[in-house]
């Protein structure tokens, strides 16, 4: 069967998501889909980057993957289909594909095609009207040239990459806090764990974190610690607790890591 | 495949909806599930009415709807089947399908045939016990005159129908807060817009909102505006903020609308 | 179709749920997966016993449950697979299928077999790397010896269990608190059923509790009473209202019961 992906910050209270959903039975009634999230925090495009980033990797190929998080709907934002290594991806221009882009051999078309859209278009629900249908029809067989034409301007947010600001010092951000309240950054551990560091120090908030485990249930006491998390990144964490509630950071927090 | 929906009051904590969809799997094994929500507020009939006036028309024809907001569990109150539109709905005979019941060729039946329920009755799950094999049974192709008579008295609510007090004057009440705060009333725009007033007035709360736009994306500030939503009725919203926190105003909230 | 469904602390707010049904569909493309909840509190291997014990019961047999409470994830505790009633249940040895293992006939697995667990291991999400690949071979037909050999000494929590303290009393505790605020202890009606009680009492919190209705419907006023719920435990209840907040009691509370 194929399969579709959608991530949004609509939230499961409304009936938005259960509407893309029978837009979707519609048009490709042999079509999975599959929930990855669809509470990103609202207009958050910088978390559901982390979110996607984190997800389209583990699904087969030929995938689409429907992504709103849309703070411009209505406005002259444009709607992409991102063509990336053997996934598809559809959403707004608006910097939520910004990893995909560079990758080599990635098409990026703008949806220009009405006709694939749904027939009455609203100002304020492009996911139900515009997304979902385009998703739908690519995941029913639609080749991609159908959507619109090929086009390279493609927005690209490049606020939630992490700057290395010395040898053995990186500047990031908190990108997402997870369910457990592991503070999870924007610093991969690939980067550094070729230099084989003896120990880290991690600045966020007010402490500055040194205990480093390999994994939860190591921790002892309810001190936080440092933990490369399942998307490789590096975590802040405590044990059993959130580390977002007993440090009292949130989404976007500045962190700075040493190494030696 | 055969479609069927879930709307609720269950939330997603509990297992009340999985255990909904194994009774489902078991009888129609064919049959895609797809939530429409399952975060109506607890006994709210008239928000899920509006959820579901929302979603039904965007699923193909034969999808069988399962609703089910039912402070009456237990009690005398009936079940039912409402056949319209060429879609199926079952659920409590509460109110939750006065919308239906006066379409064109409208038929509704009175859940009576206890074979095809489960065997062993709860007082207080009849979502597992009654809905979902009915629903299930119903997609798997059993004929609704089998689920029980025809019935004349089904349950009709009038309390969120919006009331026409003067020429240019309505009024309403809010019937649903969405995930982003926007608070939309029962006011469908296509009920004055053939006036083409030059301005409204919306009385809500504490505050009176005059500026309409068209797009989210539109708002310049923070001041509350009104929007015709992706429901076509109208909403009161803020730019990336929740009108619903701004505004200190909850569901069923009454608003009076005036235009000229 | 096979089925397969999900039982997790993972919340929905994050990738975790959505990764894991990405690694199913590439394995098991054929597979349903139904989520039975992933709102179990963090951690809380008790309450999601009680979760799968309503569950799987109203599932199809050969379905398999993966279930995963797992704050041992990255330690060396066991991942398991047990086999009893026709089912199969997937997740971490913590005492999570304490109920299954005594069944006649069950057959527990210890999951060693790498080469069917993703080949990339990390230390904190084993849902991804170990329980969904494993749950998904399964589903695909892969036969039970080859995830591991048999073991006997599985984990047992025996926490959760009633304490008969007369021939008129039991102790035990609130299992669960459902969406709606009733309070369900783990005391099952059947166990005193046969003794026809003329009358009861519930010490839980501050109250006693000694009302008794047969349904939720049946409240005329604003007063807590116990009610045989759909779990078939004895529930403390309020009429459209939270017991929880109402008697101020959260999960894992006392209570005593007392029949005449």
């Amino acid at each position: 069967m194929p399969l579709l992906t959608l991530l949004t910050d609509f939230g499961l209270r409304d009936h938005f998501v259960g509407v893309m959903k029978g837009v979707i039975a519609g048009i490709a009634p042999k079509t999975q889909v599959i929930d990855i999230s669809h509470e990103v925090e609202p207009y958050q495009v910088a978390q559901a980057r982390f979110l996607l980033s984190q997800s389209w990797p583990y699904f087969p190929k030929r995938t689409v993957h429907v992504c709103i998080v849309d703070p411009g709907v209505g406005s002259e934002r444009r709607g992409l289909l991102v063509e990336a290594e053997g996934h598809r991806f559809v959403g707004p221009d608006n910097g939520l594909f910004s990893d995909l882009l560079g990758r080599k051999g990635a098409k990026v078309r703008h949806l220009s095609n009405t006709k694939l859209w749904l027939k009455n278009i609203s100002q304020t629900f492009h996911g139900r009207d515009v997304f979902a249908p385009i998703g739908a029809h690519l995941s029913a067989g639609v080749i991609p040239a159908k959507v619109g034409p090929l086009v390279s301007d493609a927005l690209r947010q490049t606020t939630s990459a992490p700057v290395r600001t010395g040898r053995r010092f990186w500047q990031g951000e908190i990108v997402h806090i997870d369910r457990f309240g592991n503070l999870i950054t924007n610093l991969p551990a690939e980067e550094f764990s070729s230099m084989q560091p003896k120990g880290m120090a991690l600045k966020v908030g007010l402490l500055v974190v040194t205990k480093v485990l390999t994994s939860y249930a190591a921790a002892r006491d309810q001190e936080p610690f440092l933990i490369t998390g399942s998307s490789g990144n590096l975590e802040v964490a405590v044990n059993q607790e959130s580390a977002a509630k007993m440090l009292g950071v949130g989404l976007g927090a500045p962190v700075e890591l040493e190494i030696w």
